[in-house]
């Protein structure tokens, strides 16, 4: 059934303009002033936003990690995700040595099939390069649209691959047209600095972070940098939490390193002293990187509003505080990292984003959304509000507060890193391709009803006319 | 009389689709897969590209200097700023010390207001601070709609500003709402440098360059953003020519100040070399700052890849080869400062910039069009296709090629900076405000059908709708 | 008579090591263990540090400014200097525009040559160049010795030269061999910032920190570093007192420019919020530079770890409370700048830097002495512990406590900057020439006994044997 | 026997002058003008400059390397070294995994005790870490006197050792008073870049450099400095070879980082295009890391002269061309690492830096014996002419010319990388405690008579009188 959407304020990642939406078998056909169209469903949407639907590049739905799961699956967690504003998501499957690609890309599709309530993709780890690996590559970017891979810098003999392998799968990346994806903290150091806090006792969460200092996020993120200009090859540093890291972006960005950033709502809110709440409170804001010094913020906002950051994932990774993130209550190595985050990314960055000036609304729905889809091969059918498009949108109210709470959030964990925050603005309903999923702020959709998403190539746009055939997407 | 512009492929600076255009009464009313307007006029635009309406922000049109004028008037300039793609340019207007601002800008209405085929706007040039000129201000933004000062740190004992002036501008802007623009180069060693030359008896263009070496222009810029961030203003940067500048401006947008770079064609793709062109040809490639050693190409390039350089103005200021430029034969320093360049922005920005994978065909659109009308107070109407937007659109053919040369350019002057250089995509048709003023590569407008655009303050959009009244624009 | 400064530790820019050291002549003519030699008068230095004389390239001593005069003339101040282990001081003669410069040189050597009782030299403002200064500048070089200018930035309409002034004066050192000084504060912005804090009535002494940011320190710094590389001439930045300075003086270093740097003793341990201190009393904090926020003094002390700063200057210009500083009671600009330091700059330096683990011994001898004595053309008669060297000796104890007060000191000013700090290492003995000075913390000098001393071009050295003619002393 | 060393020009790093030297007992006892000393045996310097002696802190003499052995052993190494005007010399004792460091610092002890005509010591290499190894430092560094610890960064699966093990040597390095020396390139990325080289055929010398490039180096040195920042400790990095590693030490220096930096003479004058010579000759240019693009040799210059870097090791390992390095002759991985460089270090230094004026003739005896003195922890026994260090001088005529050549150097080895090189400057006498061990560029020395140095702890001095028992030596 078709419908317009009527008076909104429409903005993309450049424009902001008032007009009506007119959708049609799950696509945008067109945008004007009082569009007429016999039978469609009228959706009010004045003095409202809309903006493309969210992206979210970086998900941990129903991961296994340090013998437990993550709280959250593909069905709670992309309820969650559609309540915050968030259409799509890109969650990391992981993989095993020795074990072929194929076998966790499946593990992955079970996982998500019969419950995502929005689309969904998958980036891929690489835990080793050789011959074998190299030859299910091409596949996996072909058949599966898979087109990121994932190269761990920390988590010493677990996730932790070697530089070698980083720059293989560097090289790899640009030959098939893949964009790879760094965790970048120097795990060696970290092995140790664990290693030794235990040793003298410290076994409290602030020690997470003292043990994973600002320093080995900069030398790793330095690292991979100059390994992938070394490669001229393309990077994404996921999780990006200091100034010390944003600026070795920076930095290899001036050289004409094609590296790019994200950053996470956590990281734009929230600093180390939290990790220093009472009653092992501090467990719930165990992340890794671990929150900063608060002055880091500052730098990290500057970065977004300068471009130097492009993107804003929610490393949504959840762990009930009871029985999970007490596991580590004798030592914090233990303590499930990650927090859940995944319904709140939007709403944290346009109230603490947009409304006080750090960035502009055009930004918000670049970082949010626009660049997401260009780096991850989804542009333009996800990321904009453009005819052709999916009708993937968000009706938002810019004025509505509300207070977040474990109490009301849709996440299936129980506590709230923002817990009693307010913040301004508020999707009040989210489309997927022209069907509701959220309407007046109630949950309408059907788990199952996400669609898997097929990538384009690193630098390819999905879908291209003739003339833009030679032309780079971003 | 309604127009659609029929299956082109849209590009703004962050979209690319496929859809038709409905204009009306000027205005964009409607994008949207094949619509039906009975009546309408149709363009075919199948296998084009429709973009934005070209925004020059730096012209110099029927401006006397050195003794002369230049040599394009608002009717020659802008019918070749059409041809090439430009549909706005925004005018810098000369004041005199002592005389009323009023004054200044009532001879620039009179230069341009039947003249001009293309809407235009003037920026003010600041040549002194005061009690008296910062009475008339308010009434320079309020009345006229110009929010941009142009202050010269250069050509000493002629338009050179001191420091203090800077400064203050600066802060004055802060507070009225207007954006400061700077000529960046230390025009008290240039001085020193000329007639040291001169002395020498060194008087062949190619002096004009070494005596306004890379340094002197980064010192000025990185002294300029300097001054903004203490003032807690915003700076736009004119011209930049090389590396040593534009690393300046990138350090300054790293520590959180508001600045923001503007570079021109010629620094692109012409170099110093240029200036050593045997029979005084080296005059007409006399560019204040000069062309640069060929490396600083690639910065510049990476800079406005990265979004540290933002614009691109064509810095327009032509003087015929014979009769002007050879004034200065026997002695540089009185060889006419500038070049023709309003109607070549566009084409080499295409055809170096996109088709050699140097920008996205969206950051085209940006730095041609979008990022000027935000920061010079024209957006939403202007550097945009969207509804509600003027109908300022070029239909491009990306792969049409043709060779610059003076006897084909619309130019009143007498050579061309890029004789002989072929490029690829051409404007084919360009509307300004729904008129067709190029129609198939023939100019159909009519002089004095340009409007004056009072322009918005610095980070307001000129139409806004109540909830978006609390965000920047840019 | 002969003397043999016996059994102490004898501490040089590069070594330390025990021995004698029997002078003759006002020269070293042996250092040796147990040295003997009849009739020579024996001092014991056992349990002694034995320093090269302090060399002290910054004063303004009987220095007209704002209306007065300083409060220390050449028999005070030099006085003072002998008491904090001091042996030599060059001193900035003023000049005037239009006025001969060998009267200014007159002018200062009447000042001066009957009450030193150190050795001393001066360096020569500029005031302005053309080609009357151009020609009285080698003889300033050849009959008088004099091979360092000054050039001010700052105190617009005062003292302030133009860019251009600076950038020829520059030239003709390079030409002359000598060495430029600049004050680097950007006069124009102090300027505006001055008037514009009194006219909203912020009158004390803590505006005058606030009116002179870092900002302006560092754009002024940037700026004659650059002018000094363009010109491939050679600079001294006189006192820095911040990071922001500092980086600028390393980055022009880092890139090959011969730029050195000196900071003063109130920069180290003194910071901003001294200015705030009840009852005027902030007035006598009044320098320019300004005290900054206490944290640039770690990057001070790193700088001279590093190298990147190279000597230490009193910048002595002392001014009574009462009487002289509460000229500016009502109007902090009427504050006369700067203050008494003369005296302690050894005592802070050793006590504050060395002792406290921040600077090498070796490195202490080459800031306070050594460097100065390569930079000024004073080495090898000065600034080392050398056979054939001027016996300027120090004889200190390192371990000797004392308070600094004004009760106590031997400047003639009524307040000491430092009063009620406590200090580790005391100079107990001191020579001029092989003559006491001050004999175990007694005065035992002659006014009028320091010489005048003519000094070498720059980077060339005193006394050259002949093999080393070739190669540079610094 | 007593010794007189008549009316040379003494030099220290800091002092020049002219003056008579007593020697007695292998100690220098007094300096002074026309020193009168019966029966002690007189030496002529006129004209002369007098050096300290060398200070050469990175050999690998008898060294064991991809199946080979260096050929110089202590014996022609250090004869060759002793001709050069070295006369102290620190060799790399090689460690392996699970073996007790005692039996490889007794392997290095048989080598050298009965060879060595010059004073030498050791650096021990650290393989691994774990509790074993850290029971065993205390010993090796009070009873050895070997307080400097090598790790390896490249030569992945022989040397290399992880960042762990490096983050933890940093750590027990600052606990027990040595330091660390880093030899800084990223091995897993050289390991792949190599493997891949030859699988494409690429055999040649040239493949050596390229596998090798700058950025591995860079980053590797920006990484230990981040580490030994981290860890606040001391580090050395060994062999700088390019820009991009010598900025990561001037960054870190500038954070404050207790870094130091080498350089080699190759890296200074030779260029990469020495890796092409034809018929294999580029062999005899194969370093690790390698030679550069010949621009890199003034940012070396330069940083040696701002003191960025602070000395200069030959990295003597020298290999035969024909029956060594002809083992690499079909594959480039093959040619054993390193070059003959022992002999001409000090002519280098001198001819191409002194005489040049890239350094000062202080910084010459600074980079080539002072600074290594201090940080390994020999001064100020050695590396000073002071009274009461080791009379370990060299005679050195600054106007001789001469050619080099293998036909007349003094190392064991078949070629001279320098071949043809006319440098100016020659060591005409060295003495090693006194006596001679080179007369009249005859070698009069004796094997076995050097003695092995035990050496101070970091940042203590070896002679330390009373006072100066809290002061850091540098």
């Amino acid at each position: 059934m078709k419908k317009i959407i009527r008076n909104g304020t429409i903005v993309t990642a450049s424009e902001t303009y008032q007009a009506d939406i007119l959708i049609a078998n799950g696509k945008i056909v067109s945008i004007g002033k009082q569009i007429i169209e016999k039978g469609a469903e009228e959706v009010d949407a004045t003095g409202r936003y809309v903006f493309p639907g969210g992206i979210d590049p970086h998900t941990h739905l129903e991961m296994p990690f340090g013998g437990t799961v993550t709280k959250d699956d593909f069905e709670t967690g992309t309820i969650a995700a559609a309540f915050g504003g968030t259409t799509s998501v890109i969650d990391f499957c992981l993989t095993e040595k020795g074990k072929p690609l194929s076998q966790a890309i499946k593990t992955w599709h079970d996982k998500s099939k019969d419950k995502s309530v929005i689309d969904y993709s998958f980036h891929l780890m690489i835990s080793e390069i050789n011959d074998r690996v190299l030859e299910q590559l091409p596949e996996v970017i072909d058949q599966e649209g898979i087109t990121s891979f994932k190269v761990f810098m920390a988590y010493k003999n677990v996730f932790q691959a070697d530089d070698e392998t980083l720059y293989r799968t560097l090289l790899a990346a640009k030959e098939l047209g893949a964009l790879v994806m760094v965790h970048a903290e120097n795990g060696d150091v970290i092995e140790y600095l664990t290693k030794d806090a235990l040793q003298k006792g410290q076994t409290e969460p602030i020690y997470h972070a003292l043990t994973r200092p600002p320093e080995v996020e900069g030398e790793a993120t330095g690292r991979a940098a100059q390994l992938a200009g070394l490669a001229s090859s393309q990077l994404y540093v996921v999780h990006v939490s200091c100034k010390e890291a944003a600026d070795k972006i920076a930095e290899a960005r001036s050289k004409g390193f094609d590296i790019h950033g994200e950053t996470c709502p956590q990281y734009l809110v929230l600093d180390q002293t939290y990790l220093e709440k009472p009653n092992f409170e501090g467990a719930k804001y165990v992340w890794s990187p671990p929150l900063r010094e608060k002055w880091n913020q500052d730098a990290l906002w500057n970065a977004l509003r300068t471009g130097q950051l492009e993107t804003i994932g929610s490393d949504q990774c959840s762990f009930d505080f009871v029985g999970q993130k007490d596991l580590g209550r004798d030592d914090f190595t233990k303590i499930p990292n990650g927090g859940p985050m995944i319904e709140d990314r939007f709403s944290i960055l346009f109230s603490e984003g947009v409304l006080k000036g750090r960035i502009s609304l055009n930004q918000f729905v670049d970082i949010t959304s626009t660049k997401a889809a260009k780096l991850f091969g989804l542009f333009p059918n996800k990321g904009t509000i453009s005819v052709g498009a999916d009708a993937d949108l968000v009706i938002f109210n810019p004025t509505s507060k509300r207070t977040i709470s474990a109490e009301t959030h849709h996440m299936a964990v129980d506590y709230n890193a923002f817990e009693g925050m307010e913040v301004t603005g508020e999707a009040e309903s989210v489309f997927v391709r022209g069907e509701f999923v959220i309407k007046n702020k109630q949950f309408v959709g059907t788990p199952g009803s996400g669609k898997y998403m097929k990538r384009a190539k690193y630098g390819e746009m999905m879908t291209v006319s003739d003339q833009v055939d030679t032309v780079r997407s971003e």
